[in-house]
């Protein structure tokens, strides 16, 4: 299965994000992705060091800056 | 509904934006959003650790150095 | 407006870009632009902490890095 | 061998990659890569400073943000 | 005069480049420019801080990672 | 001649590269080459401050993350 694949098979699933030059990680409810690998992301939380810290509801990610994504629900 | 059309759906709202490498976050009303997600805001504001700081007037962004969009009038 | 068109708009008027990475902003002339929001400026200052500092004269700068650009005759 | 295809070889095998911006490096079977060098890996583990640290299982890592990708079992 | 005819107009003359993530400038001769911004210099060679540090001889720029070209005689 | 070519015409030698967001600089044989610069070396070592360092083997460079590439048998 090709990496973009993998990614849309997560849409409707929790799934936990690195972006590039943030100290955070983010964990959401995948509602979309595109070819980029822009993500649309639905109760969204910041998580810092392990812990749950602040809430940011809705939010979309830029493909490009995205390092890193792990599937929350396997 | 896919990160692109949730973007574009926010036009005319204010939205907060992340941007690669920055300290502040911006806030703005959303004039525009092309195919690269680059932005085009109005009443533009930096905002550093929640506090609003200088005026920027209208801004345009290029959407690689974009990290992270919030709508913040759901 | 979309945001290309706002640039393209700017050309001939004095602009203020951010670039990634840089401590400075740059001033100066918008003499061009192309569809990657490449920039031309001729007449560029580099402005530390408010202050000009170093003249640069004419300098083309790569689309991809620059993260903010502000209209400065608006 | 183009580089693409020397990747395209290594389905199967365990690989080594290094991020940009990320301190660990991130060891995993390679299941897939497409043509933007997303990669697909299974079984990957997070290692800082030669040591193993964090198991992640499956991730999908973005292309653009990887800076250098070496093979494991040649 | 668009960004990159500005640049092409620049072949066979010295340039200043600075590089994304490099605390040094480079300086050289420039040979050849393509689509993409990429540059290829001949007589290259690093300044710090005003200074002339190491000889590079001729080297490879790639566009996407290049902040800022200036004209060194105009 | 072209950036890119000036890079195809140095498959076979060793080369020196700059990767971003490194601190060691990549010598190695350079095997093969694409027109995004992705870059396939063999025998490639680690170099910091002048001194080699770890053995890599063969490795695969993404291209956008390079930032110079240096001839080493000119």
């Amino acid at each position: 299965m090709f990496p973009a694949k993998k990614i849309q098979k997560l849409v409707g699933t929790r799934i936990q994000v690195e972006m590039k030059g943030e100290k955070f990680v983010l964990e959401g409810l995948l509602e979309s992705v595109d070819d980029y690998l822009n993500l649309y992301l639905s109760s969204a939380t910041e998580i810092v060091d392990g812990e749950r810290r602040r809430m940011l509801g809705s939010v979309v990610l830029r493909g490009n800056n995205i390092v890193l994504i792990t599937p929350l629900e396997e």
